[in-house]
C-alpha cells in the first residue's frame, strides 16, 4: 500500500502515468513492469562470488601499512575487515551503481567504504558494553584479540578511512557536488538519526517489554539504515536522478528490515557453526525479537511480504539491469546464515 | 631551521624573495614582516571571548532533538558538547577563516564540526579502557553519567553528525571542490594516520620506556592533528589559496605540540580545581610526559620556542588579520589551565 502510494506521488513528479512507456524514465518499459524479471536468465550464484571477490580484492588494498599508524591499530582494522562476511552492503552498492549505467569500479570505493562502516560498527556491537559478544563470523571478536581500548579506536579509525577513501578514490570520477551529496547521505544514516540510534534503541530494550513497533525501529535503524544508504549511494555515484534514489530508496527500506527480520529467524533455528555466532543467544539475553514477538512461520511470511515489496520497485527498471538487485532480495530471504 | 627552509621554497613556489612587498600574496607588506604583531592593538580577551560565545551558540543549535534519536543518546552526545572547555579548535578555525578574508559564519559550521570531533574523541579518551577518567572539565566523564554503551555510540553519533553537519551548512556556500578537500583533510588528519595513531600510541606506550621522539609523536597527532587540521581547514573554507594552506599548517604543526607540552607541564604543575581534571595523573599513572623526560623549565622553553616558530609564519599575512592567531599562540603557553 505505502508502495503504491510512494510510487503515485513519483508518477506525479514526473507527470507521467506508471505505465507509459514514454515516461522519460532512464530504463522504463512497459513490458519490465508486467513481468518484472525473468529470473532464469541470470547467473546469481556466479555474479555475487565475482562481486565478493573484486571487493576482499579492493578492501585488501584499501587499508595498507602506513608509515604514521601503529601496526596493532592496522591489524585491529584489517581483522575485522578482512574477517569475511557476507559483504552484503557492497554488493548492493555496486548493483545499484550498474542499475543505473554505472559500472563496477565506479561504485567500488562506495562499496569499500560502507564496508568499512560495517566493521566499525560490528567492532562495537561486538563490546562487553553494547552486545557483549565474544564471536563474529566464527572468529573471537575484535576486542577479544585487541583489547577494548584498540578496538574501540580501530572502530573510529575505519569510520575516518571509509569517508577518507571514497571521497578520495571517487574524486574526478563524479562531480564534488554528488560527492558532497553522498558523504551526507552515508554520515545521516549512520549516526545519530540512523544506525546509531537503532543501537542505543537495541540496549536500552534489553530486559524490557518490548513492542512491535519499538523492535521495527530498532531493525529499520541498526542494520536497515546501512542497507537504505548502500543502494541510495549506488545510484546516487552511479548517476541516478531524484526519482531513481527515492524507489531504490524504498527497496532498500524493505530489504533492510527483512534483512534483519531474517537474522531473527536464523538466530532461533539456525546453527552457532553456520551462523558463526552463537546461535540462540537473543533468546538466552531475553531480547526482543520477530519470531518472539509474532512466531517464525509468520516472521518468515512478512520477510517474504517485505521482499516482494521491495521487487516490485525495481519493475521501474530494465530487468536485465535489475536482475542482480532482484536476486539479492531473493538471497535475503532464503539464506541459511 | 626548519621554518626557514618551508619559508624558502614556498617563497621559491611563488618565485619571489620572502620580502618583496610586491609578491602578490594576499596580505604581505614588508612591514608585516619586520615587526610581525602590535600585541596592545588588539584585545584577546574580548576577541576570545566573543568566539567562545559564538560558538556555543552554534554547537547548542547544531545539535537538536529529533524524532528518531533515542533522548539519552541525544543527551550524551549534548552533555560532553556543553560541557564547556576552551573551544580551542574552533576559535582556530574561525581565525583561519578570517586570516585569508573569510568571515565567521563561513566559518562556524567547520569550526562546529571540529568541536564535535574533539567531543567525540574525549568521550573515547576517557573510557576504562583507553584513559580512564572520572573527571572532566570539572564534571563527570561522559561515561560515568550514561555508562560505557551509550557513550562510544553517542562518540559515533558526533563524529558522523560533524561531518554531515558542515557539508549541510556550508554546501552553496564554498564550492563543492573545497567542500570535499576539507572533509578529507579532517578525516585524514583524526584516523588512522593522526588522531587516532597517537591515541593508539599513547595506550600502549603507558608503564613503558618512552623515547623523547616517541612521545613527540603521540603529541603530534593525539591532539595535534586536531589543532592543525583547525587552521587549515579554516584557511580552506575561508578561500586560501596552496601556499597560505601550508603556512598555517606549519603555524598548526607547532601550535599543536606546543599546546599538549603545555599540558603536560600543567599536570604536574596546576592544581585539580582550576584544570577540572585530576592533577599529576599522568605521574601517577608512570606516563611519559615532558616534564618527566626534560624537565619543567626545559618543557616551559620548549613550548615557547614552538610558539615562537608557530608565530613566524603569520609574518607573511597583513598584522591585523593575523593579530588573533598570534595572540591564540602567546595564549597557549601562558594558560593555567
Amino acid at each position: 500500500m505505502a508502495s503504491t502510494l510512494l510510487r503515485n506521488s513519483i508518477n506525479g513528479l514526473i507527470n507521467l502515468p506508471r505505465k507509459s512507456p514514454f515516461s522519460g524514465h532512464r530504463n522504463l518499459t512497459a513490458n519490465s513492469q508486467q513481468n518484472p524479471l525473468p529470473s532464469t536468465e541470470f547467473n546469481f550464484a556466479e555474479y555475487r562470488a565475482t562481486k565478493v571477490n573484486q571487493i576482499n580484492k579492493a578492501l585488501d588494498e584499501a587499508v595498507v601499512p602506513s608509515q604514521n599508524t601503529p601496526p596493532i591499530l592496522h591489524e585491529a582494522m584489517r581483522y575485522t575487515l578482512q574477517a569475511g562476511g557476507k559483504r552484503f552492503a557492497p554488493t548492493l552498492c555496486i548493483a545499484s551503481c550498474e542499475l543505473v549505467g554505472g559500472n563496477e569500479s565506479l561504485a567500488m570505493p562506495m562499496a569499500c567504504a560502507l564496508e568499512m562502516m560495517v566493521a566499525s560498527a560490528v567492532i562495537l556491537d561486538d563490546l562487553p558494553c553494547t552486545d557483549n559478544d565474544d564471536l563474529r563470523r566464527g572468529k573471537p571478536a575484535n576486542h577479544k584479540v585487541f583489547g577494548e581500548g584498540i578496538s574501540v579506536l580501530a572502530s573510529q579509525a575505519l569510520s575516518f578511512l571509509a569517508i577518507e577513501h571514497f571521497e578520495t578514490k571517487t574524486k574526478g570520477e563524479i562531480s564534488s557536488d554528488r560527492l558532497v551529496r553522498a558523504v551526507v547521505e552515508l554520515c545521516s544514516a549512520l549516526g545519530s538519526k540512523g544506525a546509531v540510534a537503532g543501537q542505543v534503541a537495541d540496549i536500552n530494550s534489553e530486559g524490557k517489554e518490548v513492542s512491535l513497533s519499538e523492535l521495527e525501529f530498532i531493525h529499520r535503524n541498526k542494520t536497515g539504515k546501512i542497507v537504505e544508504t548502500s543502494v541510495v549511494c549506488g545510484v546516487l555515484v552511479g548517476g541516478g536522478n531524484d526519482v531513481e534514489i527515492e524507489m531504490i530508496r524504498k527497496y532498500g527500506k524493505c530489504m533492510g528490515l527483512a534483512y534483519q527480520v531474517w537474522d531473527d529467524i536464523l538466530d532461533e533455528t539456525g546453527n552457532t557453526e553456520e551462523l558463526g555466532k552463537k546461535a540462540g543467544k537473543d533468546l538466552v539475553r531475553n531480547k526482543a525479537t520477530y519470531p518472539k514477538l509474532m512466531g517464525v512461520d509468520e516472521s518468515k511470511k512478512y520477510a517474504r511480504e517485505l521482499v516482494v515489496e521491495a521487487k516490485e520497485e525495481l519493475s521501474y527498471f530494465d530487468s536485465t539491469m535489475a536482475a542482480p538487485l532482484y536476486h539479492i532480495a531473493n538471497f535475503v530471504v532464503s539464506r541459511s546464515h
